[in-house]
């Protein structure tokens, strides 16, 4: 109850991995990209604005359609809820972003896009 | 400005037709059912709960993307305005709901599903 | 589960009722419109868009508050599921838009609007 | 364009502080939590959960609205742009979650709440 949902749309931004726990369940992570777009009254072209990289997670069989289908570059959408997770890392604590996905589809309004940026270091 | 944005999922609950205006734009057109699912204590399962029919509309390569893409059946995600539209039909005053689509992907939790409910007649 | 949910901003368009129901629960209704706005470049100003009515519905003590702090012409912030409702009016198979709220407030950024307009006629 | 926009529910979780700049135009921010709840079937009862911070940022005439009508542990309602702000702190590289709001309302759903969690220390 009262969880933060969230729709992003962007770009796969890393490679698409799975881990298998014991019980046979199965998470697939990946890296997107969210990336605003304003119009350069200077230059009269949209530009990229500010950006969000998310850790986007599916479980089980849906995670399996999303590797078998999504790779890195590829336009996405993605709904689920917003989390914020904390960690340790080099003795500072951290935030991360994730999205636990409750749907994903490759966003067929774009075609893939070759140049996603990389996610800076964490 | 002071848009209603809406993200939903469903599947796709019709044929997806192509309409070509002059100037070359055209605007590609689906039906879609979302359905709430709700747990059953009487027979421990999910039983399907209320739906909303809405037609979405998605522009030029966008909507070739998606003609390309999608079929009658499909699990779909849709991100886009919610608009309320009102004709006229046999004398009486309706309302139909539409999403102007800004983004559109087959959602990759589900396969496809062949006894989609159809829509009532309008 | 897989319920549409909406966030809406707009206006009280209407009396707020209350109805008390058998078992001490009640619900308090209101009509809301929400309008985009769109800038139009021969006047140089924005002007009043697409607009969508819905029945706000809160219950008990929530719809209280509501009730004591709510009233015609207010801007309000609505957060709920979104419901297709469907009925029948003098003989003629109708369809109507409800929020069933999970979260309602007086929206801090606009001062009350004296003039909203008023849902057309069902 | 392609903004991620989020809808929060929770509680002010901090000072409301208000900054002027040169112009004339101002910021209006504050700390929100939003907790999840989730049901314990050990206790039988609802348990707070996961928990997300925002720094929520409303400006001139809006943010004065605000900070008139909100304070420390009243629930909230905020609707806006989803920024994941990156800052320097003592040497080290650090994240920031942002809404830069759109609508605020007190949530009407909740009495104030005396407890609200104290956001981590930075």
């Amino acid at each position: 109850m009262n969880e933060t949902m969230v729709t992003m749309t962007g770009w796969v931004a890393g490679e698409i991995t799975q881990r298998r726990f014991e019980g046979d369940s199965q998470v697939t992570r990946f890296r997107m990209v969210s990336q605003e777009r304003r119009y350069d009254p200077e230059t009269k072209d949209w530009v990229d604005g500010h950006s969000i990289f998310v850790d986007v997670q599916c479980w089980d069989r849906f995670g399996e359609n999303v590797a078998a289908d999504l790779k890195r570059g590829d336009p996405v959408l993605v709904h689920g809820r917003l989390r914020c997770r904390e960690f340790e890392h080099e003795g500072v604590q951290r935030v991360a972003l994730e999205v636990r996905a409750t749907a994903v589809g490759r966003n067929l309004r774009f075609a893939a896009r070759p140049d996603v940026p990389l996610p800076l270091a964490a």
